[in-house]
């Protein structure tokens, strides 16, 4: 395996929130997306998921508090807990977390991705 | 939990070599740590190991190559397999792996750090 340059994987990335997978640790898929707007509101029910704010700044809803995660930032939203990514503008964000992952939860949106799509 | 800020954590280590453990996602643990110098030669036999370079270069020596990391880079170090971190001056990585792996795998030297601090 190579180094894996980030920027050169984000250049590859040309639509909202579709994570795309870079690498994997065991049985985790490290990914990475670009966020603009407001995503869906979900949870994950069987895992945590960390996000790790590449280049922009984002906010995680959660239903009684906001996080705000500027370039830099980390965050664990933990398993079943609902939460809802917004960004006023273009960000990029490197995700981990089991692979199969889907990005909206139990919810099937037309904000629904691929779980397999590797760069 | 609050949003964790990457450089203030790393203004809290002060040693090489010693990884801090910031967050915990599921059973793995998000980790920082500074290098500069030469590792131990170690593997890991029950699991990959994530780096991903914050500031810095570093290299990871193998056996039959060198993999050169810049800032913005990642590789996953697949279990099992024999590496020697190096950084020619002070580099500032995050690491993820399971939690209670330690940095030195099977060999105890004076470089096998506590797997267990928190910052």
């Amino acid at each position: 395996m190579k180094a894996i340059h980030i920027s050169e994987k984000l250049d590859q990335i040309h639509d909202m929130w579709t994570p795309k997978i870079i690498s994997q640790l065991n049985d985790y898929h490290i990914k990475l997306a670009k966020f603009n707007g407001n995503f869906t509101w979900h949870d994950h029910e069987e895992t945590d998921e960390m996000f790790y704010v590449i280049k922009g700044s984002m906010s995680i809803e959660f239903r009684d508090e906001i996080i705000h995660l500027n370039e830099g930032d980390l965050y664990v939203v933990k398993k079943g807990r609902e939460h809802k990514p917004v960004a006023t503008s273009e960000c990029h964000v490197m995700l981990i977390e089991p692979k199969g992952t889907i990005n909206t939860g139990d919810i099937t949106s037309d904000q629904t991705a691929s779980n397999k799509d590797w760069i």
